[in-house]
């Protein structure tokens, strides 16, 4: 087209895509995403291991990391039945790794993370392993019988989840397989929850399982060495979290929400929760910033645009992926439009007549909702005089 | 699960994802693409201006900012009836700047950049604006009867191309057209191609037309400041490209190519072309680089392990977004996996028993072959002992 | 030490060299350097060429890399003798770059950017080549005795300066070098200033001759391609500029500073100027946020600390090399002390007995003032209770 | 000038300034300094906790940050007398860091760190803290009287340095001061070598006490967190290292090095040595790539150029701050030159007349080898024909 012809509109986009592009610089670790209609957005790791079983840092590495991770609420779950440090660490109390993070965070005066006292109840399948989070004594969870364990946590008014179904050291095909006991155990509500992601793997048997047995859904790091090294958090990696959605930032808060199932996973680029839940989460994320008719400093047709621009801040660390399933085709992209985290993107939406207002539809591919189907939303755009 | 028990592919896991990350800080701006089987992909940039029309810099400009992005061959397309810098450039001939563009790379000594001479036919709608390139003498385009410029074009074996259809300044819907004079144009083969892509701007409708109508995919520039600030080569942006499938590297090999419609286009994070295309390019950029059935030093089955790691090597600037079709699921991810540009990515198979080899399949979300419908690759893996 | 001993100080000072590298991802192209007391700071580009004489760029582009710089001045100073481009651009008016920028200016609704006229005066040695800024009519220029090209150039009112006199096409040694007929024109205050910095060379002679016969300092690109590529702006680079001290903000502001002298280059990391004017410039960069005396939560002696920390904010581009001539010595550097730009700096100063202010002084080793002498500052510390 | 007139030296010159800035971008951690003649640069941290006295970590991450950090030898020195975590880790051995760090060599298969067993002996002062490395058994040193534990160390065949002479907890202003005990110390040569760099500190008095008493130079990190929090490294930071100059990497090589006080220190961009022993350092890290002389496409002058372009690889991670003590002026410089780690940069320097070969030389302002004293380096160039 001709130089002269080029309206101010076309900078704008140009600029968007500069936008867009900076966010690969965006290098501060700390996890971020909004808030939900009515909840707090909660970034949580409930599994994770010190010097106390077989991690290889002391406590307090844990709450500094969570710290920088920006998380709010952690749990450090040292196996009870596996302890390979024993012979240089026999502390009796298998409450230690807890009380020490309490005492890093009261001498970090930090006043924001949330320490859930845990256990890594950690047997043979079945059942595998499974975390009680949110117990009063470790101690007490010393029993032969998997099942007193269990019930101990229940009685300790523990959240309970099973660990990595589709570890290799427990299946060899990966595959999560749901056991009479597990069935006996979650029939008992002695199992609430289920990771679905541990550590660098995902499952989609566990998600399945999670769907049909109405569990909470479960994302943690399982981190025994460094966050900073499993994670590339220095590239722009993250740890798995689960994120809670909870009425209030509180012990009581995150375990009402936790036995709600009000939970969602992060989980490399991905997000994997209920459509009730991701829908809120990502039109949270994603705010109209901007959405106005282009106009044109020249033009043969004299007729005015049709060409609606609207400016997308996405608010989250999530890189959305977008599939276009609205009645309008866009001008700058095809059927995939990839939403930069934390920066704004410019989207032109051809809309044939001159609209008030346009609602615009989405599948989100990076958002699982239940084994190859993806969150949905809408965006209604109320668009500017 | 027991840091003990972790295998050295986990390491391997964690060292993809770092590769995948650094990927964001790849920041050569040549643009790579692989070659397919029996066919040199050249990568070409056919709509162009300098000061010689309404472009803001010298033709030399072009044929260094061509060589900083790798290109294979580009056209310098001045518009015949635009011509705003007239007083001060009142040159009588019209192929000046491909003669300065010719002396510029002479004077560099560069030896690979292929120059098309080229000329921008500027009228109002129907039929617009095309660009006839590989003419012999711009000079004998002026004249005053539309169909005489295309006639003359055809006359000195020019490949001639519809310019943006859907530009706002001829389309106030941003809707590309077909109109009778087109259609009469395309019947004569005096209009051979059509932009799909021009500058910042996609039409799901030039798609059309051009699958409708047989016509060569374009993709192209316009550029008329600097490559660098327009697109925002510094933060990993680039210029729409058409890549050109030729025999040879040659200016008869490329016009050859075009005429028999064998491009793709290359467009911020998106392939534009025909499966046929497409599907080889693909296969060309992700390169297994091993296969292997993952082990582990420790487990309680003692089976044999049914996951497979398979690294993949990406050669090419597209950062690929695969949907999962195969019979298969992955260990890491669920059915969207995304490939960044020239680093490597592990995906973890469940095979469900140990294979000799393995099918995956994959829908290629950010590869076009008609409007909704994305390229779709198969990869035999021959799984290594 | 031991690890408990360590106080939140030490905290501090690991943040503090965090911030210094942080500079080196300070990607912002434009320049920045501090205001001075009763003067501002200008930055200012004198010597630029666009396709009117033998550039490569419209000279519109002149105008969008200043603004994209932060420059507040320019001059386009096409060559009045040299004119390869005129078979193409054969304008009569040899004002026109300058009018074509202003005109840019305007469409671009700039209003902070200053456009003087220019031209660059093009002869062989001597005098070799000048330029001639805040001229009124270039056309006026076009004389055969050089001589009478500097008096008409003066009757304008125009400032003039010495170009690149260690130019390697007019000195084979590249060796500024006084002729008579310089000597003549400076007693004749038909030349004004010189370059010492011209696109990437430096002269130590210039200076010398600068100094000898009291010329204005000028630093300038003599750009003729691209300010991106020349001066690899998005890697950290800048062209070299002229810091203009001036009353006001205006072509008479600026041209007042020229004539009075007072000026400074900035040009790679280094600054070349006068003490009268680096010494502000460079305390006007550093600005001290805290200056405390560090405590200590365990000590073997329970005598204050005479260790003070002090945190310098540098408001500049520059990156300071400081040599320190203090009394004191520093508890975190040896007598070398790099100052980051646009970042937070501390510095532990061993005062010996707690004072309420100290006086620290440097030498600062990138800024120079003479040959072989460099730019020396005093800072007075005021110490936070 | 004119841009006809430019030659390829030029392009040259502005890639040189590319490939300094792009040493901004250099982020592997791994530390690099060449090997002198005669003798390998070995990089040792001979002053690291774990948790077996106040650290942190498990001893496995102290060996896993010394392969990423790219050392040849380490040791993990736990305080004899300061057990804090005692409670939780009361084990009998102190030797235990040294036999975990061992285990985990062996089960990382690494081969080339070399890990020597010590301890810090933890008084107050005089003496302070001094570490015994190469020791035998650290549970024999676990004596009342101090000069008991260095006499058992020195049977051991350890050897043994001052500690953070200057550390706040026990130097209120910072200062290091000999005391009797030291001298007796030193003369029985109980004590070889002082930290002149422990953590974020340097000592000038500590080097005078060393140049004095002829004591080994020693920096260490003294880490008891993560070195990659500690020292930045993901933003270009490293822990202060000993650089040892061994006939031959081995425990024995390095023990008769550091009783040879054949080191030098690597401390944020500086080193401390001798002049011996930094001179073969940096000649060995500066090498010359090319030195021919400049030629110009035009000149008015028909001379032959007498600038000479020398292209400098620097193959260390110190950027280099060269004072220019020649007899010949630089024509891109003033007379201090900024040569980037890992990467190329080119100085133009005047000759006057054409030479064979021509001497450079410069004061290393980022290396110190006395108080106030800076490295003097020559470098004989041979000049390409």
């Amino acid at each position: 087209m001709n130089n002269k012809f080029k309206s101010i509109s076309f900078l704008l986009l140009s600029i968007g895509v500069s936008f867009s592009m900076l966010a690969q610089h965006h290098h501060d670790r700390k996890i971020n995403f909004p808030d939900v209609p009515g909840y707090l957005t909660l970034k949580c790791d409930f599994h994770q291991h010190s010097i106390f079983s077989d991690g290889k840092v002391y406590p307090s590495i844990r709450v500094e990391e969570a710290i920088k991770d920006g998380l709010d609420a952690i749990s450090i779950t040292e196996h009870l039945e596996y302890q390979p440090h024993k012979e240089d660490i026999p502390h009796p109390d298998r409450n230690r790794a807890y009380q020490i993070a309490l005492e890093t965070k009261k001498s970090m005066k930090d006043t924001t993370l949330i320490i859930a006292n845990g256990s890594e109840i950690t047997r043979e399948m079945p059942p595998g392993h499974s975390n009680a989070i949110f117990i009063k004594d470790a101690n007490l969870l010393l029993k032969d019988s998997v099942i007193d364990v269990f019930r101990e946590a229940k009685k300790q008014g523990a959240f309970i989840f099973w660990n990595h179904p589709h570890w290799k050291g427990q299946a060899h095909d990966g595959v999560a397989k749901l056991t009479d006991i597990h069935k006996k155990l979650i029939k008992e509500k002695l199992i609430n929850g289920i990771e679905i992601v541990n550590e660098h793997v995902y499952s989609t048997e566990a998600l399945e399982i999670a769907l049909a047995n109405d569990l909470t859904f479960i994302g943690a790091s399982d981190v025994h060495g460094l966050i900073d090294w499993e994670y590339n958090v220095h590239k722009g990696g993250h740890r798995p979290i689960t994120l809670v959605f909870a009425k209030e930032k509180s012990e009581e808060g995150i375990k009402a929400a936790l036995f709600d199932r009000s939970t969602a996973i992060w989980f490399n680029n991905t997000l994997i929760g209920k459509q009730e839940f991701l829908e809120p989460l990502i039109n949270a994320s994603l705010i109209v910033k901007k959405a106005k008719y282009l106009k044109t400093s020249w033009s043969q047709h004299k007729k005015p645009l049709t060409i609606l621009e609207v400016i997308i801040q996405n608010n989250s660390d999530a890189e959305y992926i977008l599939e276009n399933t609205s009645d309008y085709l866009l001008h700058n992209n095809a059927d995939i439009v990839t939403i930069a985290p934390q920066h704004k993107t410019i989207i032109l939406v051809k809309t044939k007549q001159q609209e008030e207002s346009i609602n615009l539809s989405f599948n989100v591919l990076n958002a699982v909702v239940a084994p190859k189907k993806h969150a949905h939303i809408q965006m209604k755009i109320t668009i500017d005089k």
